[in-house]
């Protein structure tokens, strides 16, 4: 048996893994799949229990994790021969019908294209993946809140340009993080509440699809994004692919943003500095040359996902800039592991960064000690207080807002 | 006399260049500190007629497209100095001004530092930038929704992953440009439209401002928003990057937008499928060593722009993932050029798009016959009138909406 | 039991996932381990039999593939408490030498450092997947040059921007793939074959094996290169990134380089043109919506890559510039994935590029029926088949060359 | 008149500007057309004194800096029409040849496509700009060189993941800098010097040359290179981008080599750290709101160059592996603003880090001072001196061998 990569670079935590990895993929395909007979069912287009015929087929494919793994590595194989994984994994799925339910062979996948697969079932594990990180985000703009609150009135040193700028608090220097952390969760929000079902059939003109629906074929698509629970756009985006881009930014938005809080508690628990230091846990920041110290891990995999996230982004807005015909022939491809990967790193980021802000150790003793060291003659702390007041008051507005 | 970069290669109609180009730039910086001043004496912080004399003085030193453009390169062989243009402009300003409206001297740049000048003054460039792009994607977006109305049942071939797959309309076939397009100009709306002033001081701490302001600065600062016509949100953003990372975003979607349609008319225009032809324009397209061909040039600077502006997305994303302490050193900086180039290619592709499409010229008998060439024995063009239907409703109940 | 992400979308043949897959990674930094000890068993430095020792339990660890996958998950689990992977499977290895080579235990990871192992087991996966696309972008360049001979005087249409422009050969428009191709696998042997040894100890300063060996630590250096067959450098290199900068260049070059055959191999695979096709295979290119259509899987699969390949290098690249103390906080990080996607992509497209190659169908009736098409009046093929004859002659020569 | 951008925001030294700006650009154009004469007329092709007359039309057009500014800006507004600048300033050139020359008239451009001038004049610019940066980069490595012999003993802290690690040397974490410079030197000059002349006529087969030359079109197009100093390659490679893939790549190891010290020297400045100082010079560093802060210029510029650089060569990845036909209809026009763009970068980094390391100050006091504060029990410095030892007698070597 062979297996993939990728988990021993990027993974983390079991959330992370649970909501981009490739089982997780694997049974968001065959859900779609269940729920586009279901659809038919509903309009009487597949007979009574085929739905459920269906997903008895799916569950002896994929109910265990173990089965389930085996089958993301035969159809992974198998994958290459159709430049698509939904061509290897129908076939199983169809073999898997046709022994328990032979009544619904017929409607399994009936006029449905891979990519109306494929696509459909991204959205679902990036709509949640964006509804988890966004989630985080929250929490680590929430605990920046309270960070800059408590130490509204710290004093603290400034530094532009790498050099002793002026004094402020130690809480305006915590609140700017607030607001770009709670800027990306609402665009997760935004953005993932609308990630429409793909459809399209054959070539983007639902040709077998109006043909088994007996002519005009929305009411069986919009039956379909009903058993999914997504929202059925206009028309078919084979090669508009607006909806990935979004996303796509949402989640390097908030890798950015939390890269910005990391790359500040980083120069913070430096040696000479010292003001800030990370939440401790059992074996964790362990080194391996040397045991008495304590590495800042959750900034170090934020930092990380902040560096490597850019790129991938880049990828997806190429793909959807080289989208032609009805399905393009290389740019689409492009898009998926560039998504997965974006929805991993954001996953791992935010954990890691909500987990960092709520138990971020600050020690206003070392950081009015850094001050005098570096600007003995400082007076004052400018409009710093103000600032924080400002800044909280914001984001307190907008949240009650948006919770009212 | 030593010239910039950039020009012959990325350079394109009088419009664009007029938006982003370093003259506009450098007017954008002397627009901030004038506005600067007459806040400043609106809230009586400054002699009466202080905002007239820098204003008198930047007429003096910019007012002249020659002294400007000679202004443009004495600050840029002194900004490497400082790491930044504000800084050697500022000298040239108070020079100017010290000789013309001594009084105003005081008040020039008083409590700023460079990064609340430069982010501001890129901020009105990217702002104005924004509403153009967005104007011309909607006349682009309305050219796609009167070419799918009016090719919405003429036959053609649907291409998937390169291969003749099955017929469709052309209408079909074009009206899945129209959403990307309209998509495109709504965000850059949205995010243009809420670009805010950038202010923070010496560190974000507004130390300098409030001093001058005698006590809170926030009046201060609301009046330079006001002079400028931009929103003032709660805080300092040197470090926060939410504005340039959506502004960003969204104009590399209007090029991946753009990007696609160009690909498919490019396709169209192909030897033995002359199914598209691009407008015609004195002298467009020729051609230095084939006087009897014409180039498809407005689809080629579009495709140009989707391939190049990905990367430079990667890279605001990349600095503004890298900011740190109260002003980054050296991620801040190489935001600059990114924006820069991003909504010159954002201008170039959205004004050559608008143009493409307003004159495409399309051959549905040329359609015909290449689907009849294609699949012999094909009946039917599937849903495909109907999708165009659904699309063009929504789109025209969408603008409907958003006019009303 | 849960599962990584990424085989379902980059996965492809055996071969490619062997190369890159967690499972060799894994077995490369147990590799690197059980020759360190071996390393010091040779010098004297650890008891007769340690190396046979370690070496046992790693074959109890991850001898079997079931074994190895398990410890991938369990250690990728674990890896995020550390934010590398080293870490927690170096728990795992002493707890198995403790149990099954007692005596050899002191000598495990003795004065190394994570990224000692991390990085010198990248090397090895690197090393071995650059010379397996070298092998297979050799095959792909001398299916070019065969075919390009054998088409040097067919006439064919030549076309620039897209449009039609003068006569050529189908050998003259094959030919130009060939040097590329060949560029890039002697690129890749000459990177490749340099790769070094990773070493440096806690922090760059080889304190630790210093003390270890009693003075001077490089004849162990030395001796852990001879063990694994690579070259050692003159210092660390934990924070000079040119071997991952210049090898991730390499295997972008390579896929950029087939990336060019396989657009051409698609524009001339589409409906209306037909002067190419794919080779077949049993099951290849099979559409879950159409079964009448065989799609260029092969062309897509490198198109993919060849889109997809270069925002991998910039984030090397980016790490390698972020590179800072004597190990970085999150720029080595970001390296990993990229670098393991990046020999995946170029494995994966450089097989299919090989076997389209090798197997491509070209229709000399087909370009001529096309040029007369495009072209009635043109006549000759300018200097085409004198360019085959060069550039065939100089790849000759220069393979001769290499040969001898 | 309007000016381009790009100056106020990249613009450095003079000799930065002078290598890739716009007027460096038409005048590498201008020499390849007026070379193009001059080889026709070596060859019997052209009148005796067409190319001192297509000289003298040139001097006319672009001899001084004014007229040739003006030029640029003609240029580029026209060029849109073309999608390139050659086809107008070839415009321009005729007018002017026919005007001081008429006789050379029909040797002008005669044969060549407008990319055989573009790439030609881009390899020009391009090969100077990898001297120059080879260069400095090779002083830098020196300077490095000089620093770590000076410090190879002195003591100072070790930091990993941020973290105090252990203690080394100045010396040693000096020394990592100079093989990554000095191997970024070495790769420039490799690249550079081989870069080739462009050729192919209109579809890179050379017909309108052969036509012209009357059988054989390898003569002239040799001819031509000899002119201009350039190697001829095998064949045209207006299609396989190898040259500039690899041009592309040496700037960017350029970049990400000097951002690594540049990193290196920021944390060094850094308040609380103090070991390291940039050499001063007059007016440099200057803050806007702070009169009495010293910014660390050099190493910022560096930085920014560093973030910025590997997003432009994804973009020539990219348009080398979308590279189509016999010309690509938007991916060869993406390549050129990133190229130059590039190369800026590389030449205001290595301009940049070649002062930064030839003045720096290095203070052992206080990273003495440093080391003790962070391990006060900590003893020796590992093996940091040997280290010293064996990377600048390996450089040396190398250099060595080079020189004979």
């Amino acid at each position: 048996m062979s297996v993939p990569d990728g988990l021993l670079f990027t993974g983390s935590s079991v959330a992370a893994e649970a909501a981009t990895d490739d089982l997780t993929v694997l049974r968001a395909m065959l859900t779609a799949e269940v729920a586009w007979v279901r659809a038919q069912e509903r309009l009487g287009l597949a007979p009574a229990g085929a739905g459920d015929g269906v997903d008895r087929a799916v569950s002896l494919l994929s109910g265990s994790d173990n089965a389930a793994w085996a089958l993301v590595v035969r159809v992974a194989r198998e994958a290459s021969g159709a430049a698509n994984p939904v061509i290897p994994l129908l076939a199983r799925l169809r073999a898997e019908v046709a022994a328990v339910a032979p009544g619904a062979l017929a409607a399994v996948h009936a006029g449905l294209t891979s990519q109306d697969v494929l696509d459909t079932a991204l959205v679902l594990v990036l709509r949640d993946a964006a509804a988890t990180v966004s989630a985080d985000l929250t929490r680590a703009a929430q605990a920046a809140q309270r960070l800059a609150r408590t130490h509204r009135d710290d004093p603290a040193l400034a530094v532009t340009l790498a050099q002793a700028a002026v004094p402020t608090t130690l809480g305006a220097r915590i609140a700017v993080w607030a607001p770009g952390l709670a800027a990306a969760a609402g665009l997760l929000d935004a953005v993932g509440s609308v990630l429409p079902l793909a459809y399209g059939g054959a070539a983007g003109e639902l040709g077998a699809v109006a043909a088994l629906a007996g002519g005009d074929p929305f009411p069986l698509v919009e039956a379909w994004g009903d058993e999914l629970g997504l929202p059925v756009g206009p028309g078919p985006w084979h090669t508009t692919r607006t909806p990935f881009v979004r996303v796509a930014g949402a989640f390097a938005e908030a890798c950015a943003a939390l890269g910005h809080v990391a790359g500040d508690v980083l120069q913070g628990t430096r040696p000479g500095v010292g003001e800030l230091r990370e939440p401790a846990a059992p074996g964790r920041g362990t080194s391996s040359a040397m045991p008495h110290k304590v590495n800042p891990v959750l900034s170090v995999l934020v930092r990380r996902s902040a560096i490597a996230a850019p790129a991938l982004v880049a990828q997806v807005l190429t793909a959807a800039g080289l989208a032609v015909d009805a399905r393009p022939d290389g740019a689409w491809h492009a898009e998926w592991p560039a998504l997965q990967q974006l929805a991993r790193h954001a996953l791992v980021a935010a954990a890691a960064g909500a987990e960092l802000l709520e138990g971020l150790h600050v020690d206003p003793e070392a950081a009015r000690r850094n001050l005098a060291a570096a600007l003995p003659d400082a007076d004052g702390v400018g409009a710093a207080p103000a600032i924080v007041d400002r800044v909280l008051g914001a984001l307190a507005t907008r949240a009650s807002e948006e919770g009212s």
